[in-house]
């Protein structure tokens, strides 16, 4: 099969984000803090939310779509900030279309080998994202000797929702998830779930300041920079506004957004995908 | 349009249930509990879950799909265990269908509104069911004079999911969220979600005794009696096992329900929809 075209090597083209519904902004404030000379358009999936209980043939088709729609807007770099999407999807999309693509998963698995000194590396995430093993064979691929304990931490996700970050109930379910890091003798925790970052902090303070924490949004950031000044596709100045793209209500994603992340000038439009 | 007919006017002829889950068990239980002699036949419709996010029109498409599925299995009487299908599509499925239905709001709201010597009821639901306002609506065509509270309590489900019923994560959690109970003097509270029964008996630890509980689960059971009863559609005798059907994966959800619900006898059949 032919790759798909496209006509990337631009350095004004906009840098592509796309996520199943809000959690990407992690890693679009990243890439906005990273790179502040690019252009970015992210494009939440709301329609078809959530992508973590669906079999990993409907992930690759959505994720091909998306990445069409965003194709034909022209991006220079596809950024997949959806963990479910980088699980199943990563491969297929890189080998259809003809364009740099990065996935959270490899990124934030490359950061974590890269700064454990001991390689024994905890992987926080929803039970979808651990039961699919995606972190786990991300690390292993990177280094075989490392030891990887797996924690599924399906609170956090409700905890953010909720906004409880400095709840007491929110520190109880922190200390009770993280229990075996410290028995385990975990040097380096890799937060594989896009809700995670805005509990950094917490988790920090919980297991203390030896422990290295990796955010996926983070590392994606710093992997998309280096990787478009590899490329010379640096942006010199931005060109333009960021655009934010849904596949359902515009208006919910946008009350949602502030409410998570306090982006209150946030444009949001409805993009339906035609395909 | 003419009503789809059904001959259900049997006493042998089963019960059925629906839900998009394992949740709609804790109305089974009951069913089993309160009617010992029915036959019962659950249908979980797990390849289109959840059904919390969806929109009205695809809520009852789907509710359409389940109640002609159990039909052909010659139902007496259906009850809608899921709070957005019921929510939805009861009046829809009562208008096409030539049988006896309940759901869980109607039954909840009934008993609710019966118990409550003040008329000041809280709900807890999810987020979707308390934004949907059907307890309400259902309250209030009942009582124009009732106070409702409806309090969503987005943390309650993954904690149940979790099990982590005596932790004191969850006893905080419960405080935070039924802080407002004492003030508002309500003395009923309507648990609206199939999930909360099983944190009956905490939160009526957290409030006291003084305060009512009703579960739409209990209630709806209570419901089904009286109408087989009056209807002369009683079982003198149970005639074969209750089934459980699913629309997706039965072993996920055998692991599921025997998780949550110590069901180890479980006997879970795929039935793909064919509609």
């Amino acid at each position: 099969m032919n790759k798909l075209k496209n006509d990337f090597k631009n350095t004004s083209n906009p840098i592509g984000i796309f996520d199943s519904g809000v959690g990407g902004l992690t890693v679009m404030q990243q890439l906005v803090h990273t790179l502040p000379h690019e252009r970015l358009i992210y494009f939440g999936d709301t329609a078809r939310l959530p992508y973590g209980n669906k079999s990993s043939e409907t992930i690759i088709r959505y994720s091909i779509d998306n990445t069409i729609m965003l194709l034909e807007k022209n991006i220079k770099l596809l950024v997949i900030a959806c963990n479910t999407a980088s699980a199943f999807a990563l491969p297929k999309l890189r080998q259809l279309f003809n364009l740099p693509i990065l996935g959270v998963i490899d990124a934030g698995a490359e950061k974590a080998v890269s700064v454990s000194k001991n390689l024994r590396i905890a992987v926080l995430g929803t039970k979808g994202t651990i039961e699919s093993g995606a972190y786990q064979k991300a690390i292993l691929n990177l280094s075989k000797e490392a030891y990887i304990l797996p924690i599924a931490c399906p609170l956090f996700v409700p905890l953010v929702e909720e906004q409880w970050l400095d709840h007491p109930a929110t520190e109880l379910i922190i200390h009770e998830y993280l229990a075996p890091i410290k028995q385990n003798e975990i040097d380096t925790i890799l937060l594989g779930c896009t809700h995670y970052p805005l509990l950094f902090s917490h988790i920090q303070r919980a297991v203390g300041d030896h422990i290295t924490i990796i955010d996926s949004a983070t590392t994606c950031a710093e992997q998309a920079a280096k990787m478009l000044k590899e490329t010379n596709l640096l942006s010199p100045i931005k060109q333009g506004r960021d655009q934010y793209l849904v596949s359902d209500d515009p208006k919910s994603f946008q009350k949602h957004a502030e409410r998570l992340f306090g982006q209150h000038q946030v444009n949001v439009e409805l993009c339906k995908l035609s395909i």
